[in-house]
């Protein structure tokens, strides 16, 4: 991936996590800093990836995709690294999800050139962002449609610029989020994309399923998406080919490949698959889902190993205050802690000739504050105020939305590359 | 404040909440992006500031300090914003406090030259940065500590660099976060301290009193601070003058303020109060903390008007599904989740010639995701699919680290600055 003429393509010595830097370097150069994470040569707190790990995931969903026939467009609002988007576009993705505008046009201006916004697109600054990327011709975008006010207004916006927007129309569950809930809300959207043929054209239908947490509901949610799919290809409204039927969060994305690949809706069909978290995994919500997927689905037990948990912090213990209770320089700005808290793994003592070691079973973290996490420990373990500490996380996103920065490590915790997000 | 080498520096075209841009555009451009929040032109959601009331609580919380003789560093790492701490120190701030080394460069590459680091230094990497900044002998640093272990691998990392450090005793409470228990705790650390005379200077106390709950606990506790600080330096042990007694986070800085201020030592003394939510307030924690402090204090009473929130959220209505759910494109991605949600406090819709109005008080957010929120109305509100609300929020800290830019704005919602994060 090419440096961009942007500022922020920069490694940056005022961003935390990261090694010795006097001025900023360019993204290509990040593998010649020549940092090691147990030589103490980062600033602590950092976030770090493991490269051997994070290419096996790459691989495994992919192929898990693929062996149903699918598309794969991973959702980059997890990761927000641009670097990252490109391996997944080069390991055979068809593009990639995204949220909101922000985020389209990062991906955009870093070589992206297929966007799936699973959201709507609302608000007039956020239509221009995307009407600018559009004049790019090579430029592919979507974005969802759940109501007639939306619809018209994106109508207006583009009809003004002479621009075509394509649109999904998303399906949605009572109590849930987004989404027409019923054929009464749905004739409503599709009448309002009626009103502007030059300016909106239906490209297919859109869902997420993660919202519901029963797989008799969810199975019956996708065969309604299904369903639509198949009445709008009939009345001619799909105007794209292949039509796009697409869903699937981190949780459930095997059970919408069983039930999207089986859709006949009688003209070409792409399913597209959207999960996000499965690029760095986690050992909290992923871990149990992903348990859930390996037991149920005869593909991912096929495939060899199932997705690993890539993605680190690494703190210092900076002190240990009573026999049972050690304070980790560890936060709620560096971590996720909405699913629960970073998990202690491993320990290492600066200076020590040997390798990090798994941390004893009853260590756990029993709160944060904004820089402090509080480790629970008992009287005896080894274990010394300067001790560097691996945490495992629960929740990707938030994890990453923490970190500008975040080092790629080889097997010898060798930095070779630094990933930047951009939230 | 100049403009620095940095490229974070640069107001980017690729972080959310801007305006349009086509180019990095240096800082002291900001004022003349001629962008307007209700004409729409800014890609929202978005983090803003209201001048006003920003100067409103700079001054007040000066006034404050000043009022108990004490001197202000307030905590940095609410904001990580080198625009608001250069006002803070015109506003007559005696330095900045902050968390971490990482924090301590920005500060001191933005031009601060006094920073008290409220918390233990660890970590090799961290221990460079620090010990490059103190090349400058116009920088003044001070960290906490509170081991023999922690005392010990500082003198021998600033001895081999042949520096010295400046130290501050961190006292704790049983069951709370860092500092020494006790005096055995305290015996060790100050022998430690000792052993390091070329490496290490005392140069006094410091407290966090936020990790006690009652008032008369934390009372008891500065009381102890102020009987350490007088000890120490009866005993010769404080090699600064004036001495330093340093305490406060943001809901107990008035108590903070009334025991210090009556502390004689018998040698010259510094009273350093550290508030940091104060300059945004909140309609959360910190209103519900500065309700008290009202309540309690005759200086605050005696003070034009109380602090003001300074510091909104603003996203547009993306899906009215149901008659009693509106989705907002906003999320935990957007603001802080961990004391209370955010608030709707005002609405507005575009092309409207009217100013915001108040929204209805039944309205309020039920839950977050990543990037949504989901509104509870009422059948009949009068709210549609474009529409901006703006939010209050709770916990200031955690809505800062989700944002590299803020606009402030002035009265009339015309951006005048873009304030930019560093974290």
């Amino acid at each position: 991936m090419a440096d961009t003429k942007y500022q922020t393509g920069m490694i940056d010595p005022l961003n935390k996590g990261v090694g010795a830097l006097t001025d900023p370097v360019a993204p290509s150069a990040a593998g010649t800093l020549g940092w090691n994470l147990l030589d103490e040569e980062l600033s602590l707190p950092a976030a770090v990836l493991y490269e051997d790990l994070i290419q096996h995931n790459l691989t495994w969903m992919q192929q898990f995709v693929t062996e149903y026939g699918a598309r794969l467009a991973p959702h980059g609002k997890t990761t927000m690294a641009p670097k990252l988007f490109a391996r997944q576009i080069e390991a055979g993705a068809w593009g990639i999800t995204l949220a909101t505008a922000h985020q389209t046009r990062v991906a955009y201006e870093h070589g992206i050139r297929r966007v799936l916004m699973a959201n709507q697109l609302v608000g007039r600054r956020n239509m221009e962002i995307i009407a600018d990327l559009l004049r790019d011709p090579a430029f592919e975008y979507f974005c969802l449609v759940d109501s007639a006010a939306g619809v018209d207004l994106l109508g207006a916006f583009f009809a003004s610029r002479g621009q075509t927007l394509q649109v999904l129309l998303e399906l949605g569950v009572s109590g849930g989020r987004t989404g027409v809930r019923d054929s009464a809300q749905q004739a409503e959207v599709l009448a309002a994309v009626a009103r502007w043929p030059d300016a909106l054209r239906l490209a297919g239908v859109e869902v997420y399923e993660g919202v519901l947490k029963e797989e008799a509901d969810i199975r019956a949610f996708l065969q309604r998406a299904v369903a639509v799919t198949h009445e709008l290809a009939q009345a001619g409204l799909i105007r794209r080919t292949p039509a796009v039927l697409t869903g699937a969060g981190s949780a459930w994305y095997d059970v919408v490949a069983e039930e999207f690949s089986k859709a006949q809706i009688g003209m070409p069909l792409e399913v597209v698959l959207r999960p996000g978290c499965y690029l760095t995994h986690d050992v909290g919500i992923y871990k149990a889902a992903q348990a859930q997927i390996q037991t149920r689905n005869p593909i991912a037990r096929k495939l060899r190993s199932s997705l690993k948990p890539a993605l680190q912090l690494w703190a210092c213990v900076q002190s240990i205050p009573e026999p049972e209770k050690a304070i980790i320089a560890l936060g709620k700005r560096d971590a996720a802690f909405d699913a629960g808290l970073p998990t202690p793994a491993q320990l290492f003592r600066p200076g020590s000739s040997k390798a990090p070691v798994a941390v004893p079973a009853h260590w756990q973290l029993t709160g944060m504050m904004d820089q402090h996490a509080y480790l629970q420990i008992q009287p005896g373990d080894d274990v010394k105020v300067g001790d560097l500490i691996a945490f495992d996380i629960s929740h990707p996103c938030l994890t990453f939305d923490k970190w500008r920065h975040i080092p790629v490590l080889d097997a010898d915790f060798n930095v070779i590359d630094v990933v930047q997000t951009f939230f």
